[in-house]
């Protein structure tokens, strides 16, 4: 009787991410994940957090569970705008709130795909904003990249050959890898795009979480970029993902055809949410906050990074992240990391294999490692079950 | 500099929802709105809700704040199953829950939908799910319907000539019209949909809200649809729409579609509303809530009929809903209810032309009107300024 539920061609090409599947695994017994991208809830700012659901729901309670504006509340688009405009001019009106920076890269996909339509990545790159391009029918091509992100050149010739839609760069601590993109870079990447006027969608989730080194400022905020890119960001790394409050950056049409892709989507973001958001934005200290967050982090980093250099076999590299929350691992050889999970997950300990991060010839040796969720100590008990169950 | 930003081809059938514009105006000033959908705030259940926002936030505080299943939250999950099984047996696992019921329409859509692509919807049918499947690339096709819904003739002719994905409903209170699908029209409507293999999009966000007359069970709860539904139901119009929190109820491989589009669009609903819902469903008396706001609402309905009746025109018609939140006038004639919308902002009161919820062949003499918002008294007033404005 059910014959009837074709599932559409766009998802002939999308699985569901394995970093999902995996999360679903560890959270049964006493594995320790090194998987997720998840922040250590011990550090949210809960009694903040608390406290600004209570402002809301008891002083605005009725506005808080009523329909709202499409593009977001007022408070949290002047909020958003003012921490922006650190880094380049912004204002409320050039903001679109979303569900989560997630939701930021389906609605620009939404808003800029065609079936057949290319998008150029990063190699590796962000798996989710794989499967968010492929559901608007997109094809994907990577860019070759090196320790410093993508190569300009590169992207030249990309952009003659493929005449892509948009290119999709996380430019700071990337996902997976935990690269940076320096300074001089980001000024070829943008002569490049200026010059041939394919739009950026720069994704920045992890930016504020520095442990060391100069900031770079996003690639929106060179000279001319503003106007031709879409800046992601969120709260799910800085304050808390719970509440799924990501925004975006635009200016120009783009905005209002992101804005109906919004409202088809889910009318708007939740407005508890937003407003609370708002609320600890204008009472709390997020700066401060980050600080303590990056203290513990840094320390994690060190303790995985340390580790790892002890740990791993002649010929293997890995990433030092200055920030964020992923190391990335290439063993080589002929190892293959999606062989040896389920050996590594009955030794108990789980790390995200690195062949669904890459958009065409997926190194099978390498695997993305989160720092962020464990103490020093459970890393280090971490990786010598890694190091056990992969024979280093 | 921003030539880059081309939109995409989808967009060019889709354009903004003219009931949020005008929404957007209808916020200014002293205007009486019957416009939106939106409930009453002050029937909101806000110290319930504040208090399940509390105690989420104070005993399991970093679980709201933190990253969850893509599914939902297995509280949610057990007591939207409970209350769906009062009408078909439900399980758990046979959920998704959804930012809204709106994207719980726009994920069926991505699961479903090529470009192309056919559905059958009413005549007139619920326009932001014609938005949500225009943004799928897909084509809307309008069946031929009476008072009592879709006729099952014209259905099974649509079916032979058009091989939609699938069948979109509204078969209570219907948005925009308010009318109903009686218990003999489901069942011969779900024969042809049983006979043909069609899956059928169900979507029941006002069906609780009835004021009157015998309640018809859900299509899917009929013999065997329950394998080719979705059933799309939703918080927002009996509980609280700012938390955005919606539900679906499907069987089989279409679940995992939906949840892998719903990773895509935004990893998961607000952990934070999800736990709080759940948390208000176990320890308050929804039921008892819905009493209170049916007995408020079926006074209005009254008043807006009865109002109605005394004011319009000869030759014209208006539905009379046995629940739901519209009424839905026919003015007939010449009337363009668009052209007159402007008179009427500005003698201040605002409706929604009925033109944009027809697939095709508008009847623009048409216009939804709400009696939720507003009081009797403010009804009356509301409808005087009509009457002027429109020179009935």
């Amino acid at each position: 009787m059910s014959r009837g539920f074709q599932l559409a061609e766009r998802f002939s090409g999308v699985t569901t991410s394995p970093v999902r599947d995996i999360l679903a695994v560890v959270n049964r017994g006493d594995v320790i994940s090194f998987a997720g991208g998840i922040p250590d809830g011990s550090l949210f700012a809960l009694d903040d957090f608390r406290a600004a659901f209570d402002h809301v729901l008891s002083t605005q309670g009725r506005r808080a569970l009523q329909y709202a504006s499409t593009q977001g509340e007022p408070e949290l688009l002047e909020q958003v705008a003012a921490r922006m405009a650190r880094q380049l001019p912004t204002t409320p009106d050039q903001v679109q709130v979303t569900s989560g920076s997630q939701e930021g890269i389906f609605l620009v996909g939404q808003a800029l795909l065609d079936p057949g339509d290319v998008v150029l990545v990063e190699q590796p790159t962000y798996l989710a904003a794989v499967q968010a391009f492929s559901l608007a029918g997109a094809r994907l091509v990577a860019v070759a990249s090196d320790d410093h992100g993508m190569l300009p050149d590169a992207l030249n010739a990309a952009i003659a050959a493929h005449r892509p839609r948009f290119v999709y760069l996380i430019p700071t601590f990337q996902n997976p890898t935990g690269r940076s993109m320096p300074a001089a870079r980001r000024r070829e990447v943008a002569d490049v795009l200026l010059r041939t006027g394919v739009p950026l969608l720069e994704d920045d989730p992890y930016g504020e979480l520095r442990f060391e080194g100069e900031a770079a400022a996003p690639l929106a905020a060179l000279p001319g970029m503003g106007a031709q890119t879409v800046l992601l960001n969120s709260a799910s790394k800085v304050m808390a993902p719970g509440v799924r409050i990501g925004w975006l950056r635009a200016e120009g049409p783009i905005l209002r055809a992101v804005e109906v892709a919004k409202q088809a989507v889910g009318l708007q973001s939740a407005v508890t949410d937003q407003l609370a958001v708002a609320r600890y934005l204008a009472t709390c200290d997020l700066d401060a906050h980050i600080a303590r967050v990056v203290d513990v982090y840094r320390e994690r980093r060190d303790a995985m990074a340390s580790g790892l250099a002890s740990r791993l076999p002649a010929g293997a590299e890995v990433t030092r992240p200055e920030g964020g929350m992923f190391l990335w691992a290439r063993l080589g050889g002929g190892a293959d990391t999606a062989v040896t999970l389920p050996a590594a997950v009955d030794a108990g300990v789980a790390y995200v294999p690195g062949w669904p991060f890459f958009a065409a010839e997926p190194d099978r040796s390498t695997m993305r490692l989160s720092y962020v969720t464990n103490a020093p100590d459970v890393i280090e008990r971490g990786l010598d079950r890694l190091a056990g169950a992969l024979g280093w």
